[in-house]
Order: structure tokens, then sequence, then C-alpha cells
């Protein structure tokens, strides 16, 4: 190790606030472009542009790497090509700090599609007074797909909403059902939410069949990746009925094109992959960042450790 | 009183159902232009249309009138005139049915514009990717201004989202502040709920002054009856930012003229008074007063009873 390690930083606005590691680290900036040239020396990289995908391709097959990355967000499949699952390079991520934001999110989806409210600024928009009849969230039913601490806070903020909640995950443990239950679980659903990490095995996950074993009066939610789902198939739900509606804060591709026929699907909310974009969420990104680089720089062990075969970090 | 009482019921769709009263009772219809010439030969009047104003219109100042009125709504402010209020006749209403649901309708409120989820619909709605920051309400803090059961429900409600709130009612008691409390906790308030009974106390409470006294980071939430809130100082207040938005589910005129200026101001959520109206309201409404009916015929004595000097159900 150099005396000063070289932290390498794939940049995004607003610029990570690493004051704290003045004199105890060399920093170089890289953009998408620049990146595969500066990895080889670079001893960490943090990746702070989290909706790139520079990673996977600037990633070095062979040669002088940086042996730790840090991911500024909770997914981590946009990191995670072969050569990185292959080398010895340690992978970590900013679990914990999306969790709670998320949950909010998703009961501010849940709340509106209750309240039918996006139809309300539909009307408002037209100068219409249209009163409607809503629903009750207290009552209703949801399964969380996803255990980790996403899903888990998902779990709890519904709970105080008086929602009687199931969580779904890898592996079956007290009060988390496991993959065979799934469908049974969906069949009697007023709310599906989508929470699981992307790998090889939740990829595509919501398609057509398991959109058919859904109510007609259920919801959908996705608050995970895009890839959780099969976006043809939740739009021929949506539009035979199979379903009530969905919300949707992650796509296959991002930003979602402007000619997408996503945008203009009836009972389909579309939002901008923000649920976890929370006013203060850099500092706290940038802190967490911090705390575990002091931990690295001092030999201790690292948190946040990535399971990269799994392609999440794994434990409760 | 003769053999079998006479229910005279102000009509909506769909009507009650007061199949459990057969034979008990002879039902009469009335709306807004046959209510006068009804009201005289009718022991019992069931104000099934909450949304009219006739019983003001048409109460007998003198001569035979129901000796009581019940109002399928929580506010009363629609029936009493002064003739009503001076008579012996009781009114109840239908105090406990919109509790939780119109709890639950602030909750989606104050989410959907933490989270601005109204312009992420605009948004959609011109196929736009406009990811935004959105805010955390866990740890914000909230004034509910009435502290009936519906203002208390909403106390919970928001508690559950991990909002500090502080109730406010017209006398002080444990966990209630009074009026004179009211301008210290709305200079430090991030949400400010209206959900108190209009009367003469409460009418035009909200008003310039005191949207002055509000953070201009606040925001404002009306699920009472719109007479609480000068809606021209809104308007005022919201385009000179001195708070951040409002979002309103009663009006001083309903409905709301489609050439109302309040349709589009900015910041502005125009919710068409449909907080309480949730699936399954009239079984719920249509149930209680049956009950009520029951206990009334057998001579017992009435629940909901209102204070007709005070404008509403006193007492906790």
């Amino acid at each position: 190790m150099a005396a000063v390690p070289t932290l390498l930083v794939l940049d995004a606005e607003p610029l990570p606030r690493l004051g704290r590691l003045t004199g105890r680290v060399r920093v170089l900036h890289a953009d998408a472009s620049t990146l595969a040239e500066l990895l080889p020396s670079a001893d960490v990289l943090l990746v702070w542009d989290t909706a790139s995908h520079a990673v996977r391709a600037a990633w070095p097959g062979e040669g002088p790497r940086p042996r730790w990355v840090h991911t500024a967000s909770a997914g981590v499949d946009h990191l995670l090509c072969p050569e990185l699952v292959a080398s010895d390079t340690v992978v970590t991520n900013a679990r914990g700090i999306f969790d709670e934001p998320v949950a909010e999110y998703v009961a501010a989806l849940v709340l509106a599609m209750a309240k039918d409210l996006p139809r309300t600024c539909e009307f408002q928009g037209r100068g219409q007074w249209r009163p409607r009849e809503n629903q009750r969230v207290a009552g209703t039913r949801a399964v969380v797909v996803g255990s980790g601490p996403v899903g888990r806070a998902i779990t709890r903020t519904l709970k105080a909403l008086g929602i009687t909640t199931a969580l779904v995950g890898r592996v079956p443990h007290t009060g988390i059902h496991g993959p065979d239950e799934l469908d049974r679980l969906l069949a009697r659903a007023d709310w599906v939410i989508a929470a699981a990490p992307l790998t090889e095995q939740t990829y595509g996950m919501f398609d057509i069949r398991r959109f058919g074993v859904m109510q007609p009066s259920a919801r959908f939610v996705n608050v995970g990746r895009g890839g959780l789902v099969v976006e043809e198939a939740l739009v021929r739900a949506l539009r035979s009925r199979w379903i009530a509606g969905a919300a949707l804060d992650g796509f296959a591709t991002e930003p979602l094109p402007s000619d997408s026929p996503l945008w203009q699907v009836p009972g389909l909310l579309v939002s901008p992959h923000m649920g976890g974009d929370t006013v203060g969420r850099h500092d706290e990104l940038g802190a967490q960042f911090v705390e575990l680089f002091e931990r690295w720089a001092a030999g201790r062990p690292l948190k946040n450790v990535v399971d990269k075969e799994r392609g999440y970090v794994p434990g409760r």
C-alpha cells in the first residue's frame, strides 16, 4: 500500500464531502470516459454516480485494480461484472441509508393509489369537480418481496398504517416467507411491493404469470430495480384489468425514453427513480463512506460487504 | 307519538338501507323542493344528503316539527339555523364513522406533498423524466387544529409515520393545547392540519395573519369545512411563498366552480371533498342510524348528541 492511498471517485453532482479525509488520501475524479484509464492507479473506487453502468464496462480483467469498491446505492447490479465478481476486490454498499426513505415513498404511493390522488390531480388540471369513493388502507393486505433492510422498513411502515403485511425472502426465516409461498400470498394481496435486489434469481420475476395470480383489485409497486419486472407483462396486466393499478419507481431503461408507452398506461404511476432521493442524503452517504474508509485505512473489517455471488449484503 | 313514527329522509343516492326498521316506521322521502312541506308531518328527519343546505331553509319557525334530526355527516353547520338551535329538537351526527378514513386521507395528502407526487403526475402527463429530491416526513412537526375524534385520529396516524404532533382544541386539556398556544405552535410546524368543526369561533380562523405566522417550508391541509379558511388569504400566502404548499378537501362553495382561481394556484392541491367518502361508508352510516333509531324508539338516551349552541358533539 502506498503511504497515502489513492481514492478514485466516479463523480456526480453534488460531489461527496470528503473533508475529513484531507491529507489521508489522494483523490482522483473520473467520469465514464476516463474511468478505465484511472482505475488501475486507484486503491479505492467510490461509485458516487450510482446511475452509471461505467464500472461494468471499465473494470480491468487483469492487472492492478482497486482493492475496494464502495457504491453510494443500495443496489449493486450496476457494478457486478464477472471480472469484479471473480476478483478479490471487496464491494460495499450504502445499506441503511435508503431504508426509511424508500419505506415512506412506498407509503406515499400506496396511499395515493388508495385515495386516487393521481386522478384528482388530473381532474384539478381540467378544473373538474369529481368526488369519488376512495379506499381504506387499514385492514388491507400487502406482500413485500425482498427481506433486506428496505423490505423490512417497508413492512414496518405499512403495518403502522394498519396494513397486514407478509415479507418474502430468498430463504424462509422467522417472520419471512420463502419463495415457495409467494404465489399463495400474491393471490390474496391488495398490495404487492417489489423491493428485492436484482439478481439472476429475481430478474424478471414479476412476469405475466405472476400478474395473472394477483387479484383484480390488487395494486403493484416496484421500488427496486426495473429489471425485477417484465414491463410489457405489467402493461398487458393493467390494460386487461388483471390488476387495478401500479406504480413504478424503477425501469429497465433509465431515464425512461420520452416515447416509451409506459408514460400513458391507464392506472400506472410513473415515478422517475426518486424514492430514495431525500433531502440530506448526500451528507449521509458521504459520512457513511468516510466512516467505512476510516475502518479500511485502519485495517479494521469493513461493513456492508456485498456477497458478490449473491448480489447483495447478506444477513439481517 | 303515533303508534308508528314517521321518518322523513332527505334523499341522496344510494338510499340508506333501513330494512331492519320495516314495520316499525313509516318512511317518507324528500328532496330540497319538498322538504318544507313534509317536515311538519315527520317525527324524525334523517339528513342523508349531507351536501344539502335545505334543512336550514326549510326548518319551520313554529308548529309541528321533527323531534330528532340525524345527519350522516360529522359537520352540522349545514343544519343549524337559529330556529333549530332554539327548538327542543335533538340533533345527532355520524361521529366515529369518518375519523379513520379522514386520518388516512390526511396521511395521503401529507405524504403526497412531501414526495411531490402531484408534480410527478404532471411530468408523467408530459412524458418527462424529472427526478427531484423529496422530503422525509419522519421527524417533522404537525399541528392538528380540532381535538374531536377526527383530529385525534389524524394525530394518531401522523404519529405512526414518525411525525411529532400537537393537538389544539377549544379548551386546554391533557394532551390538548388551548387556542392561546396556536400561534406559537404554527410558527414551528411543518404541517398544519385543519380539522375543527365550523362554528362562530372557527369561521375564517386561517386568515392572512395566521398564514403569515407559518414557516416558508410549512404546508397546510384542510379536511374540515371550507369556511375555516379565508381562501383568498391562502392564495396570497401560496403565491407569495409565505408557505410551501397546501391541500384543500373543503371549500367555501362546493362544488368548486369551474372558473374558480383555486384550481390553478401553484402548490395547491384541490381535492373534491372526498376524504371521508370511503367504499362501504353508506352501510356503516345506515347501520349507525338504525342503531340510534332503536335507542330513540325504545326511549333510551341517544348518542352523538350535538351541543347546538357550540355546533358539535362535546366530550372526548
